[in-house]
């Protein structure tokens, strides 16, 4: 099993760039599953919206994935809870619309895609505990199912504590959210593919992806900003994950970044 | 002239490995300047101390950077003042024991060290502008120097942020305080080395460098747990740096990864 | 039924006050129900320990509240299982040693005493919901109790927004944490008697009981200094509420407010 | 001197609460200076227009303070500089649009009314420090001015601890942000008056002011809700503040509530 984990899509210049690169991942690596984190996909940088979810699925995306940013496009709390094979943090209150975790069947096997927070610095800091929701989840699903988490978190500290916590259950745990790619990528003792963090698709020349201008005004005068889409040059952040199919553990991590200074040759 | 900087020593086993490491490096590098982050380099992860300091002089460190860890061990307050090209954070209040910036003669040239701290999720949290801070720095450092920041922060965007602010002016900033490496090495439009974190030395398999157990049993506990550096296998991680000797602008900036799953060799 | 709150007891000078003025207060109000919240109660502010435990058992109170200081002392984790009517803040995680709630029986009736905590600008941040645990309890309390909440939060929107959401249910919501009383004491529609804060027992010339010279360094500062109690001047802040017998809500809500430029004649 | 200081009027109702009772706590208490919140008084609860100011000052307001909403009203750039007797926290960084202090000349003598903000837990948190900020505009104020410091900020700690600073430089330091009038009046050693927080102008039956369902749904879902001032009941919260002539000191603190459970009489 063959799994394409791309980070964080910001903006169109984000969106753009998957059209551009997808079917060019997807003929030089052939991966059985892709899966996107679109919480930041929307114009602004900020949710995702119907129209946005049916682009990424053309492209042949199978599974997307949330965060802080959930909620970001109203029109969401329309089509969370239809939406196949989209999932938002699962360790929101009970009673939050929409699922943390969805199967999708591929000719290869099962692949359990899950979604959670941290708690450090994010906001809403009041989450369910996410170590303990994803056990509550790893009981519901059947044994022999691939898993792959993206676990949407500032710190280093709560990323590598939740990997190590589910070391040898899940097959691997991808960060995100921090929207820089992290150079970590490591199979854990029992078998867990990780990356701290996966890194952003959109722009090269912003901060996180939003117009530097901007970010730096509100830093320096901590007046109130708002904050807008960089524009300009790409960057693509990725992994791609291997897994063997008796045990569906990792076999493999490989880390993708593609920038006007890193160049994709294939 | 070529720097060599090596991010947040953690503990025994980090300051063993940089024994190990430093002579290796050296030769096969050959490094002008050796800068390291010595904020944990105490036996228990928190600050420095004296003996400590003269350690990594005998290994030919040249310069010593700290961070939110510089009062850890209480004994600095006897020794940051006269200890030459130790730094610690410059944007701490005015009356702050120790000093924020130092400059090293080389024969290849004068090197200013500066070491900022980032106010995002730090504590503490009320620091002067780095920002602001670095330019008041600037203005006293005569041209012609090479100019290197360890920026100790939590987030991307603020890291992000200020090294986009002093584009063209400093040589590079590197940010420390995560204690993984990031992989977005890159040179700025304007010639400033860039790397959101180099990443730390020491325990490969604690977090972030801590025992595993311990921090786990706090997240999921909520209650005090004293957090102890962990033992077993080591990680190192530092960046290496090629400056422009009429411009001082950046020319190359490379990564350095070891450990057990990345052997080196050279 | 006549319950007396009082609120934390800051170390030291907040148990001599509260040794000079337990008596004082029976005998003016000849209170059914005594409540302290001992969360500051060992010397140096943090925790309470069961030499303090039997203290307070031995001046009359009948039920000791916590909050975030509650392993303050480690020998805590030695009494807290089996110490009668001390009670914890009930939305810590399951499997959290001690208890939430603890039922009181006296000639007038069963008093149910809860301790919650709230969640915004609290450490840890990471606590169940407090409106959600409180209705976990109430299910299991028989109808028919009079039940206090000793609320233990930071911010007035928090406690408010509890007193509103359990208002008709509990007795009586009484505020603690922030040692300083507030002047909104009142009988929400339904009929709980709320007050944001009661206030704290202890040092009148501290800051929040600790000895101002040492806050004041470390806002000054941003340099580490450990706090202690401060000495001198006393005070005593609490706070008497009235229960109708049949309804079980809150007929009365009177503070009490004793220091130096508040004496107390009875 | 006497001074009548007025907490956060929040939204319409907090307005037409002024309207109706500024007539009669002047024709009540005649006091000399009149000081209001303002941070709160635009429609919607975050921040002022001109069209307020000017309500205000035909009421008889002499001055009005800010806080952290200073910037909830985009027109408040339009008219922040050139306004008088409107001042913004006086530590926001150098450079920020309005001022911290203004003087105000009355037939009793010169009355400085400060704005400062507190750091904890306080957005934005990157403000320079109040305590050196008083000292910075402390020094700028010639002799015998009688001064007054709206002190903005969340924890009783640092509003204890400011107060405690500038005990016998500033006539009065009267707490504001909480929304809930605290009952500490007291007259500081050296002569300044101090109330941890003078409460709001707005509805009772609110959280802080805000309608409570919409507050209660998000501590209950953690979900984006945006709040809207509450209706219904009104309550108005106050102090006022004596000072002597000669000295400049404090001789009397007296807090002010009124509200349908405590009625006005005069
Ligand atoms: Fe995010
Ligand atoms: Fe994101
Ligand atoms: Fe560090
Ligand atoms: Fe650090
Ligand atoms: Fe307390
Ligand atoms: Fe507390
Ligand atoms: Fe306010
Ligand atoms: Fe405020």
């Amino acid at each position: 099993m063959r799994i394409l984990m791309i980070g964080d899509i910001v903006g169109r210049l984000g969106r753009q760039t998957l059209q551009t690169y997808v079917p060019k991942l997807k003929s030089a690596y052939q991966p059985d599953v892709i899966v996107v984190n679109a919480e930041n996909s929307a114009n602004n940088g900020r949710g995702v919206t119907k129209e946005i979810v049916r682009e990424f699925r053309s492209l042949g995306v199978h599974c997307l994935t949330l965060g802080n940013h959930t909620w970001g496009q109203s029109e969401i709390f329309d089509f969370i809870e239809e939406e196949e094979h989209l999932v938002r943090p699962a360790n929101y209150p009970e009673g939050t619309p929409g699922k943390g975790f969805t199967t999708l069947s591929t000719p290869k096997g099962k692949v359990t895609v899950m979604n959670l927070m941290g708690r450090s610095f994010m906001s809403p800091l009041t989450l369910d505990c996410p170590m303990k929701s994803f056990e509550k989840m790893y009981k519901q699903i059947s044994a022999g199912h691939y898993i792959l988490v993206d676990f949407h978190a500032e710190t280093t500290s709560e990323k590598q504590s939740f990997a190590w916590f589910v070391d040898g259950k899940a097959s691997a745990v991808i960060g995100t959210h921090t929207h820089v790619q992290t150079a970590d990528e490591r199979i854990l003792p029992k078998g867990t593919a990780y990356l701290t963090d996966v890194g952003m698709v959109g722009p090269y020349d912003g901060i996180i992806g939003m117009d530097r201008e901007l970010v730096i005004r509100r830093y320096l005068t901590q007046l109130p900003v708002r904050f807008e889409v960089a524009g300009g040059r790409f960057q693509l952040n990725a992994v791609l994950l291997d897994f063997d199919s008796s045990t569906k553990k990792a076999r493999r991590i490989q880390r993708i970044r593609i920038d006007e200074d890193s160049p994709w040759f294939h």
